[in-house]
């Protein structure tokens, strides 16, 4: 297995947990920015081709994990697996973000919903999901329009 | 930051990463199993009730990270944050799968793309970006329709 290292922290105006939108149909559509260490930079090329990016990060302000419980969006237990509890056996989160630009190290981005400070594990392009008009998928379209060309 | 946790592992036909179909675009269809560890079995509860789930795995078999590199779709190098490439500074892989039934702790799916053997970290619901008609929310429909009510 592995330790988790930061690649950046989240930049948020979130600074307590009871800020957030809670519940899984919650909607996030607070601005925030990814501040991505300069020594990961190399890894940013040409991520401002995408639209949307999915970013994982760690619940550094969470302690244990709890295999059922009961969510904000319910009065009913559930298992962890099935809820995006910040009480995991990894204590992992998943956001998905709109990119509205980027700044050398820096990420502007709409939908975040985590605190300010949170460590980011990883960054991926999103490729579906979202509204194909809404969608830009960067160079890998550019490499299929080659390709065909 | 945390150490990981194998909270499973995949039981998939692929033992070599060659016959993984490659790129951002490739299309995975192969079925597969995620045998959860019993002692994780509560947090299941309810999860059949998903029809899409979001599978967290570590890339246990490639050793340190790249920060740019050519993907198999591309004849151009890219950043690791824009590429699924498994060399990233945290090894963590993300594929979206369909549960096509549960048996206790063994969840088969559609949709795998990991080796077999490979650790899973967690498991999350997907609660949009699929066709609405196929996608299937459980208990937080359920919760959403009793407050309805």
């Amino acid at each position: 297995m592995f330790t988790s290292q930061p690649i950046g922290f989240v930049s948020s105006t979130y600074k307590d947990a009871r800020e957030i939108p809670k519940g899984l149909g919650a909607k996030h559509e607070a601005e925030g920015i990814l501040r991505i260490l300069p020594e990961f930079e190399p890894g940013l090329t040409d991520i401002e081709g995408f639209s949307h990016l999915i970013v994982l990060w760690e619940f550094d302000r969470s302690q244990g994990f709890e295999l059922l419980g009961t969510p904000p969006s319910d009065t009913r237990p559930h298992g962890v697996f099935a809820t995006r509890s910040p009480r995991r056996p990894n204590p992992i989160g998943l956001t998905m973000v709109e990119l509205l630009r980027r700044d050398g190290c820096e990420l502007f981005v709409r939908g975040v919903d985590m605190l300010n400070g949170t460590p980011i594990l990883d960054i991926k392009p999103l490729l579906s999901g979202v509204a194909a008009e809404k969608l830009r998928r960067g160079w890998l379209a550019e490499a299929e329009a080659r390709r065909r060309g």
